[in-house]
């Protein structure tokens, strides 16, 4: 693998997952691959799981890794191409993914979307430009539209503890105080049409993801009847795709409860993607309580790393 | 051992000092204990010889470190239980603990007091909130009450470098212009009534400490009496237990001076937890002289750290 | 090697050219060399270029690394001697620096000039006083007045492509906005004296670098002139050193482009330091064309790194 932006960079998904619970039992297994090899994680933005998990795992096959907050410890990037520098921006992006290529064997790269301008944002410009001037295989660490670390991991951990063959999977909106990227659900709804699962997305009107990575979900605007006997229900908020950016505000009645659970899907195992808001997206009483698995699922975030790190170093 | 949060988590206390030594003899002797281990090191205030002497410690000992300055790399950590998270925090220390335990082997944590709220600090919520969600054996890095590494390279030192068995140990207060947390004192103060020495305190009225760190240690408001024939002189500032973090200013005669040294402690060695406001806390005369041992002290944290992290590794 | 803070701490340059390049044909062959040894790298001020080099270059060497930006991740720290601590600083650079000579064998500290003071800047106290009091060998990561570690790789990148045996190399002046230090030309000027080339300076009037460095080395105000028939052209902003850290504005005819070199220098290869801000200090079109080699000249900042930390590792 030369490139994990999305879920359509992956040959074979099973594979990948089954993959990523083989590390899991035996996480030390392949350090040979990574003697000598150096990961690179360059953030532009703030990263708990993300950094922590991808760093075990490349440490777990025996990787050195440097980690560059490129924005406060090197010098403040210019993404734009056809400026002259004139401004507060002291290095472009071209020379600084180059650089950055020359001392590393994989980059990881962390770039939020500016929420403002769609097309920017969905052109991946920036993501876009890493990969092409560092010259080094690229693993996205969330880019403007996807995050296809997190994704991978969700779809492990519903593998790992899914109780039927082909579980019910929901992703549903919640409330937030603010615009939040697409990336988390856009992601999650392309791997789960690529997964054995019967897959629903529910969310106020006004709420509708691009249909390019939706084509083919099953959408309602009513969450109860969205999670009636859910195996897993996948909990993120999301800003709107058109007009892009927006919040509405309201529908605060989109926070799941333990009430909500009892009535129409008491055995579901509830997700999210963290860092969550408590009391706003989600109850606490659920955050702390026997159907969430959020800690267990960014516990995984490990396997997905590694397995996507060591189909890269199998092709360095 | 599980837990090193203060004197109290250690099961034989000349056992601990004792086993820094050795280390500090043969430092790169139980690699094997370290190896594919993973010390999370996590700040919410600054550091530099925690940060790098536990660094150094974890990595003489084999393990992988990964250092994490949670609020400027990671999320805005919510503290409190039970509140809507509406406002500017973005994570809760719940999710973010537990997280963390998912990477880490051992988890090291760093968070200072507000010196607003003594029922607060001195219920140590935050650091015991970590431990509680991490469920990993954390170390503290410095907790709103205690400072454990730092007293026990304070006691390695003394042990180290003492001429007579049972040496007169003598913390006294210093000057300063901010309110500084009492951290470093109580527990100074703690592992001193567990050593095997002459301890007295002394500061001007109205520093008083806690007595649960304090109880049965000589107190006087006279330095100089205080200082008389010491072996060991530990300068430290600290803000007042009651009224809980105020400063009353003044009181500047508490700087150590070699003038007060030459008249009645002539051969007393003088420590520092560091940093050191110079001229302020403790004058250059001393700390440039034959009679500061602060870097020598601070070399010690090293193997303060890798004795801990022995024992918990050992523990695993 | 002790110190490595100019080109008159090389004992044989030749020798460690030969060195770089014979590390960039075989990295791995010395990791026997920095096994349990601590290189500690201590930034003041941004970096990419060297912060990941250097880091590469030492665990190429086996090394373990300590990244600290110290200002930020520690205490701000105190400079100057014989003051009063009262202030804001918390931390002073005796303490600092001994300090962080107990937790490593070798460190390297950036430290940029203020630009105000010629007599302070050009007496490098911040990075003397931290090779005085850190006590163990010290490579500058570029100080006030000089970058020795970009020298060196400029120096092994000119013998790798020459393709003559003694080329002619011209640094050159270029526009910028801001008051930028002479550290990077003051350097190459001492390493290009010291090396078989064919060497000229050229700057507009007003832009005179220190003789102490420049002493010997042809000295134009013509562009065009100096870089005739060029095999390397260095581009380089920096202000006056008389006045000190002046800039005029104007001078925007400096900038380098294909016609300019069409017209003069068709053969030349471009170097440049990085970062670099495209279309005022260098034409985009030179950037993004076959004559730069400036992403080439960036990855040899790993060889010339890991020639000096080997050096020093062997003296150790």
């Amino acid at each position: 693998m030369k490139l994990f932006s999305s879920v359509n960079d992956v040959k074979d998904v099973p594979v990948l997952v089954a993959s990523a619970l083989q590390l899991k039992q035996n996480p030390y297994a392949h350090q040979h691959l990574g003697k000598n090899k150096t990961l690179s994680l360059v953030f532009l933005n703030p990263s708990l799981r993300t950094r922590m998990s991808t760093q075990k795992a490349a440490m777990n096959l025996g990787m050195n890794v440097i980690v560059l907050n490129i924005d406060k410890e090197g010098w403040a990037l210019e993404l734009r191409d056809n400026v002259i520098m004139n401004g507060t921006t002291v290095e472009h992006i071209r020379e600084a993914a180059g650089v950055m290529g020359e001392y590393s064997d994989i980059i990881g790269v962390r770039s939020f979307p500016g929420l403002k301008d769609r097309e920017e944002d969905y052109s991946e410009t920036i993501f876009n430009k890493f990969v092409e001037f560092c010259k080094v295989p690229v693993v996205s660490l969330e880019s403007a539209t996807c995050h296809p670390l997190q994704s991978l991991a969700d779809l492990v951990t519903i593998e790992e503890l899914k109780t039927t063959a082909r579980p019910k999977v929901v992703l549903t909106w919640a409330p937030h105080i603010k615009a939040l990227p697409q990336a988390v659900p856009n992601s999650f709804a392309e791997w789960m049409r690529r997964a054995d699962v019967d897959f629903t997305i529910a969310h106020p009107a006004g709420y509708e993801l691009s249909t390019d990575f939706t084509n083919g979900a099953a959408i309602t605007h009513d969450q109860d009847e969205a999670i009636k006997d859910a195996d897993f229900i996948y909990v993120k908020n999301w800003s709107a795709y058109e007009p892009y950016g927006s919040v509405t505000g309201g529908n605060e009645d989109w926070m799941l409860t333990n009430d909500k659970l009892e009535a129409v899907a008491p055995n579901a195992k509830v997700m999210h993607c963290l860092p969550v808001r408590r009391d706003l997206e989600l109850s606490s009483e659920i955050l702390d309580g026997p159907r969430s698995i959020v800690i267990h699922e960014a516990g995984n975030r490990v396997w997905a790393a590694q397995a996507v790190l060591k189909q890269m170093l199998e092709a360095l």
